[in-house]
């Protein structure tokens, strides 16, 4: 049991590592769907730019079989720190990666990436021992296969990390609708089909009134 | 691990949150069939009037794409403060509703809501940041998916919080059948399938005894 | 593959039997959930009255474990022909029933109950020999589990029975909303709770116009 | 099993049905996740129009609770015959429907729609009776349960239809990827994930070269 | 689809094929639990005996890593032909087996065994070729995984054997309750916890009427 | 995390607690298959008896629609203490069960009993409560489905009480082969196919040594 | 139903076909794990190679994203006929293709590939089409997803394809153990984790006889 | 939650314990498939030859019905401590194991082994007892069925263990690719054929650069 009930993701303390989402090593996942999957990656990178979190971005080999960053995160995130790994596997061995998180200023860390058992979860655990808050953003997170995703999520509680999904993370940041009640709704619409039906039909029936 | 093993639901002392049951919302919950879902959800409503504990109904954004609330709840729990939260995600972030929590003078709280993550997660964490014995009633609580679920479970439970269905929080604030046999049976009929049958098989057996 | 692509519901041409449908047995299904499986089977009794599809019951062993029928059947089609087999485990080998059967004068038949492998499989053949044409309501029947279920499908598939739920069946005999909209979706809003929740966020949104 | 084996999809003989695509009714799927539904609808929407194979787009209730069609679907097509039909739910004894089927002079369909037992089954066994081959898109197409599904798909593989998916389906009309590379990769890189990984890597490899 | 849509079992003229039911060749059994695997293996046995039906047992390379016949088999059957098959596959190539089988002068077979695939689906073809009605009790017989399991089912069915379970196969031989109540109630109360249970009940409720 | 990594049972300091094995609630379990779970209730039984650990029988309301306790456990343990509780749902509450309990003059207490998430729960909760060391028979205690089981053990766990099968307590009980190999092997060969299977094996092939 | 209820596959009479096993598809498959997967694809060729027959490999556009044919099946088919497709997506639709499975003088033909639906599913349906005897090896055939898989299944079962896996398909053409004892029993040990237990524990037993 | 939120596997300060990993006890094992768990077994035993782990390998009964040793880890460790346990359930509870364990000086330990919840979780808890850091893989370490495995990790979570796979374990040893690009690759090559695939057609592709 934590000490503190609830530790509580701020807008203004948060910085987001995306971990070695590249095109081979995502061939790896599956303990959840590609296409599902895939939506989850997008709709955190959303997420982060709609509300302006620092984003750093990172990979390992890129050159090599694990295969190049996903092309839509390097686009997304055009400013952001971006470190290529010469060969650490844990992100947290990596020192540029350790000095861009500390140069965010921030002290909650939200982290995903590919696999979860590994890539997440060693950075994810270095950052707890360094006194950070971590959340991981399990649905934007992924591996070989149940029985892993099990296993990691076990270490990660255990040593103190919150998990939660990208849409539970965007709901405890925002805090209120009327902070921007458009802007959030296009991030649901764009990402949760059950809510773009919702707007879509609510939109027909209230449109003459 | 809780300090004190054993923290009982007591029902002089404890209060009903229903955070969100709207029509719009629920087409998003996946991690329990509908009509399971609706069967518990109603239960849930008829044990709170067995048992004559104070329960407050809040929802968001009634007039938007979410939806009215159930319009059984409404039905059910007419004179229940009933909190329309003009744009808070967290319930527990409303004046009015945390209010309405602390004039019920209770120190237990049930909670369900739509979707689990949020709406239930969130006032959870706030209560028991406040200090109150929080018991979540999963099987009234619905969200997107399995993986959402578990998140949203672990983070509740590493804060502190205690899982059990309706039908256990029934059980636990009863105490004893003979404090009124009839009343109990009943609403286990009315929302249990295999015991109607087994008190239908039983009144046939014995009604010429 | 059938000699005729589509051999479809007609409502004046149609007899519902409903088999066994008794509190003892129905603690022997196990490959439905037994709060959907009541659902089910009190939507197609409520489809059988609202077609107003003559319909006829049976049970077997009433007076013994087997136990009594469901008494929701019983009250929902008090003018119905009851028939306690006194020992036949084939339903149509009782003569009775059969006769009650010719008695509707109708070709097509409509079949449910519990267990499907047995109670269900056993009449839908020997109607098929006998050349009915036969749709088993499989969501309103239920058996041992999930093994046991693909079995008895099979077998009834390949004797040329056709599957299908109480929605299809209801949709078929409909034909054309125009028929009735209020009754058919009161149907439906009584035992679909996602398709109520569409009606209630409906009414509400267009009360004011 | 067919008297002829292969019944092969031909692209200058095969017009499309979308059936019944609207909010309101998406809300009902259960057997397939929203956001892989959501990408395989937009997929065969987008395998028509690459085919240019003639489309149609048919509607129940657009304006009760069903809800509108998904947008999207309108946007893609928006020179299709569309017919909201004012009631029938079989959108094969829509005349206009027929007409517009008829018009197309194509002796094959592709039939896909929500929910698949009754929107989807019944003109699919309709267009068996007349005469048409016939193949259901399974996975742009929806229903309650998983139980539901089987049971509409043993009835249209019973009547004779095929079964597939929009990929199967796009691969079956393409023939041949000499006939356009750029364009099926495409299709299939906006869709299928995993492809467009391994697009991805396979480019950066060979950027060089 | 089968030309007569109803060919039943008739206690009369059935006979009862085991096949490799050993002790080493279980352990490759994965697509049902060894408890629940063995009770319907039982009961099947006991089944047999109930109602003396002619059952013959065989074997594969008992002295090798396939292991000895389960010994409650040999036990239950102490008078029935046994052939231990020098090497054939498909017991149907030993000609002691067809002999015994033919010596029964039955016309109707029903057929358990390990592996589903290949120790049953053998000798079920080749009894189908040469005219018999096979019925194959597929919880009694066992396989390495589902997807074996789904194969071998549908290459039997496609060749016209029906499937059934054991319990199936019980009631369709009884025809009538009558013929022994106690008999019949006492395999499945052997068998069937949830049957013991119901008469369990039902016993006690009644005693003392 | 427990005070002491390992809580060991230890035979002469453990009591075992069956709670509310009845007839009629078993009816209720479906968290596990019926046949697999009349096992594992006998298997604990048999361990009971093996190694004369004291036990204790309770029920609630047998008279009752909950129907008299399996009888197969009144027979293993004629000598138990057995207290019918006239309406106490917690079995901690009824004073006659304490008091045996604490006759024991035990330290460890094995429990387990149906349902899982309240005649377990409780009395473990409550044991805890009191100091008790308590483990739980997953696989003897049943409870509606998943999500109600994943509740309890939650509630359990957080509590203290130790979560292990049947099979792990006998194992942890007997602590060395040698203090009885035939013993503990015909315990294990009458409640686990697999093994029954290894040892006939074995057996067969060692015979001529 | 077949005309010929068992066609049997015959050594002397059948040819393989392997389709587009290539290292880019292969990361599609998710409809078997990948490491089940590997081994099927392994022992379907060792069994080719066992039994010697004739056997053909085809891939498609293997110098683009699709990746190159998996290294081993090169290595163990070093004289195959190979046939690199320059576009056609049925293999049946390349001359060089139709002519080696020509050359090979068969009639029955043993298919598996990558994806089912579409590189196994089209040749299948040609292939039958022009009169061969289609046996599909379900288990070393893989694609996106169950519901994929299934309608694949369907479509070929309807054309009268035959499934099976590669162990079934192996115990079919070696009819008799007395064949080859040690061939057959290395081509399971290697391929059959349980099979291999089973005799290393048989050889250790009877070591010293 | 631990005292210390990242305790980090150290090469040079951990050892293996491979416990009872035989050829009977195999066949107890149902949470996970055959093919899979062997693979997983292999791929631990090359991890702890590849980072040259002092590996410990015991086992129960060797000449009993729970078989010998796996062959293959014999093979591999040919010089590792083995402890053929007389009787001793808990290894931990044999003498020279336990001299063995401390022999190697390490004060981290690996362990696997057959089944979970007792010959791994037993030694796993004494272990923590006596102050080891205790790393499980859970991926080659095998048990009856998912209910007992939940029940098994949750009392090792309990006293303190940690759950990784052997790959998490492997990551985690190696810490730096650049310590050995081709050895890592290698192990993964061997054991995870989506990761072979990556490397083939990385291989392949960049060949003429």
């Amino acid at each position: 049991m934590s000490k503190k009930p609830y530790v509580r993701l701020d807008k203004n303390d948060v910085a987001v590592l995306l971990v070695d989402h590249q095109t081979g090593l995502l061939s790896l996942v599956r303990d959840i769907d590609p296409d599902k999957f895939k939506n989850n990656v997008l709709a955190l990178s959303d997420m982060c730019e709609y509300f302006k979190l620092p984003t750093i971005l990172t990979t390992s080999f890129e050159t090599g079989p694990n295969g190049p960053l996903v092309p839509e995160l390097k686009e997304k995130h055009p400013n952001a720190p971006y470190i290529a790994r010469p060969g650490q596997i844990n992100a947290w061995d990596n020192e540029d990666f350790v000095k861009a998180v500390k140069a965010t200023g921030k002290k909650q860390l939200i982290v995903a990436g590919v696999v979860t058992e590994v890539c997440v979860s060693f950075p994810v655990l270095s950052a707890l021992e360094e006194g950070y808050d971590v959340f991981v953003i399990t649905d934007a997170s992924g591996t070989f296969n149940e029985m892993t995703q099990k296993a990691a999520w076990s270490r990660m509680e255990q040593a103190g990390a919150q998990l939660l999904t990208w849409f539970g993370a965007a709901c405890e940041l925002h805090r209120d609708w009327r902070n921007d009640i458009e802007g959030l709704g296009t991030l649901f619409s764009n990402h949760i089909p059950d809510y773009r039906n919702l707007i879509t039909s609510y939109t027909q029936l209230t449109a003459g009134k």
